[in-house]
């Protein structure tokens, strides 16, 4: 049993008699295939937001539904008092299609064995929001002076496309003075994290058409151009392969490197190189030295190549000069790079490089950067040390959270992002699973968080 | 009527008595859908052989099919003597598909019209083998002191994999003086071409694979390897895409230029850029200069990428790192490149760029230079000048004719591409068509060019 602060009375036995709760609350909800990319199981979405809110209900919170021109947004929670401070947690109920063969199990039967949890969304992102709620009715009933509210996305997996739609509604989902997201995943099981940035991401398509259609090799090839590999030029011009640098004069002119202390708390979070490869199954890296793998997938941007459609990419060889072709390429930014403006540089590049090859963005995302330091990382450094007996890693992510964004331009107000996920519960990936460590402890760690935060407002 | 050589008497009325017998034979020939590439057809295949053969019967003809471990060849012909010279006659009677959905009328149903022959296989490459066998009944008739021998492949659209096993027969397919193939394109209707070069070809597939799978750019981008982005690099690497120039070293080292001659016929030919363009579909290309673009098509060689696979080359944008991908390329190859010594050097230059890149050929031809020149290339031009009343030009092509270097590394003999097909019959494309003016000139030029050849065992 671990030391706890003095502020969380009877937290161990409030935690024990919430497991079977905990545990039929997450089953019912993995076994609605809330699966948001498929319009199929647009019914499923529907029911897993009503599901929520009488969830929400069951434990004496207020619920509503917030209407969007996509699926709705679950918002609701406990109010305790105007003069305290509220904190809004993020989490999201859709899932991942899960239609990979490797499943061993029905993905959306839900499955206990041992204190884990199977079933596609148990990790991502069921668990944690349930876990986040259970958390929040001990705070409510031991009477902290918090608010707490809910945001319950279920569009979280396409991208969010509706969220500042919901977000923008301030009757409803009024603005917080802090917020909590929980869908981000530990570097191992032996050391918590705590991202507190995420990349912004700038997709765009480069077409080239040069004929109606393909044409023959033998009777054209040396007089006609080529697209394909026009735009293959072109790739090899935006960016070194080998090395990863990016070639777009001006590209790097905003990246806020990152300071020494972040470069050191990344040293310190517990990557490993051959856990690293093993979880995404990379056979070979552009460096094999951890300090320099976590600076280049967290805090580096990057130019890469998705797909070169076009011309004949089916068995053997056809020999076409093809008539057409796109580069599909999409860049991570950095704090402080603006997707924008790093258009407004590819577009120009581009057009010096090949003044045929027509530019689209398809997709724009700017990049995160939260607090490392200061009250609220302290509070989450204090609630995870609590939660995990360990001391937490203040780390970055390399993905892009569109929901993160669209909170942080609404409110403008301190991001926490404080995950429960272990590399190993297969985030997007077949036989996913959580676990009651992770949920016990995760209850322990945001109840101690939402008693930290209960305080800010007095200190600061 | 044109003006005739004093040897070949009667051939006006010839032509005109044997038109009736050329439709019906075209006819039949072509309700056959002898389609080499779907195995479906083999029937139809094995038909047009033996109806081949006693075409060659019903005009007098010895006739035999050549066994091979594929389809057979279909070889006959008359013998006059023993010290007559032999003239062997390659056309193919296979097809290719015609599935294209602008067909106007049934591909596989022979029509006429104002002595135009519409249907798949008119002009490639029935029509033109009918046009030589009549050409030769009539060389016969008239006592043409010289051997005609016929070979007719069912495979040349589909690369005559066994078309060297037949030519090995040499009992069966003995070696002649002199060899004619009929299976090329004019480059107007205006004038007549007497191609003498082929390009040759090496077929490669490079590929690169440094992931178990796809792996998602967010939580790897920037440390994972990329190698749709390293094999673009490798292909920008190998050749300058906008202006066509091979980088790989030594790779025009063997490279014969065309001599100031070549160049003259070349510009002579009647080859028109807009129509070069309009043929094929062509929206723009590396240069306009006429000159420039026939020395480029027909006598320079090439490095072509004609697909890149790996990652999502679906719509949108997938923003993967994928575990592999492959560059299909091919380089053509002119007069004196040897296909496996620029294998050699580009394996070399590959290892160089990117040793985990595995380089595989996937097929050889090696260049194909005949004469344009001398005694052949002198009866060539003044045949065709009886059969159609206008110079030929002397071109060389870019495309690749695989039967010709197996006759050509098999009997080491004088070759002469004597081809009848315009550009607008439609070679590989919807609404293929012969005429009865190709055909009637082109017996009148190969009933030339018999009697020509007849009489140079005597000059040499």
């Amino acid at each position: 049993m671990r030391r706890l602060i003095r502020s969380l009375p009877h937290i161990e036995s409030y935690i024990t008699h919430a497991r079977p709760q905990f545990e039929r609350l997450l089953g019912e909800l993995v076994e609605i295939p809330s699966i948001s990319m498929d319009p199929a199981h647009a019914p499923d979405i529907h029911r897993a937001g009503n599901v929520a809110m009488q969830f929400l209900r069951e434990l004496g919170a207020e619920a509503h539904l917030v209407k969007t021109t996509g699926y709705p947004v679950v918002s609701g929670g406990w109010h305790t008092g105007r003069n305290h401070p509220t904190l809004t947690i993020y989490n999201h109920l859709d899932v991942q299609p899960a239609q990979e063969p490797e499943w061993r199990r029905e993905p959306f039967s839900f499955f206990t064995e041992d204190g884990v949890y199977h079933g596609r969304g148990t990790t991502d992102d069921k668990g944690p929001a349930l876990t986040a709620l259970l958390a929040g009715r001990y705070a409510i009933e031991q009477g902290v002076p918090i608010n707490i509210r809910f945001l319950w996305e279920l569009e979280e997996e396409i991208g969010s496309p509706h969220f500042a739609d919901a977000v923008r509604q301030s009757a409803l989902v009024p603005r917080p003075d802090s917020v909590l997201v929980s869908d981000t995943i530990w570097i191992s099981r032996h050391r918590p994290a705590l991202p507190y940035g995420l990349r912004g991401m700038l997709v765009a398509r480069l077409s080239l058409r040069t004929g109606d259609h393909d044409a023959h090799s033998g009777l054209t090839g040396g007089a006609a151009r080529n697209p394909l590999a026009e735009l293959c030029a072109l790739a090899a011009a935006c960016g070194d392969a080998r090395t990863g640098r990016v070639k777009i004069p001006g590209f790097y002119d905003d990246v806020l490197p990152p300071s020494r202390a972040e470069v050191r708390n990344f040293l310190a979070s517990g990557f490993r190189v051959r856990q690293f490869m093993r979880a995404h199954g990379l056979q070979a890296l552009r460096t094999t030295d951890p300090a320099e793998v976590v600076r280049r997938i967290w805090s580096a941007p990057t130019f890469e190549v998705h797909g070169v459609a076009g011309g004949y990419t089916g068995p053997g060889v056809k020999t076409v000069v093809p008539g057409e072709a796109e580069l599909k390429v999409s860049m991570r930014l950095v704090p402080h790079q603006d997707p924008r403006k790093i258009f407004a540089l590819l577009r120009r590049f581009v057009a010096r490089q090949n003044p045929h090859v027509r530019v689209e963005a398809a997709g724009m995302l700017r990049p995160f950067r939260g607090v490392f330091s200061g009250p609220y990382a302290d509070a989450a450094r204090r609630a995870m040390r609590v939660g995990f007996g360990k001391e937490p890693a203040f780390i970055r992510e390399g993905g892009s959270i569109g929901a993160v964004m669209v909170l942080q331009e609404a409110w403008r107000v301190p991001i926490v992002l404080m995950g429960l996920s272990l590399p190993e519960h297969g985030y997007h990936a077949p036989n996913e699973h959580f676990d009651w460590g992770q949920a016990s402890g995760g209850m322990r760690a945001f109840a101690a968080y939402f008693n930290e935060v209960a305080k800010l407002r007095d200190r600061q």
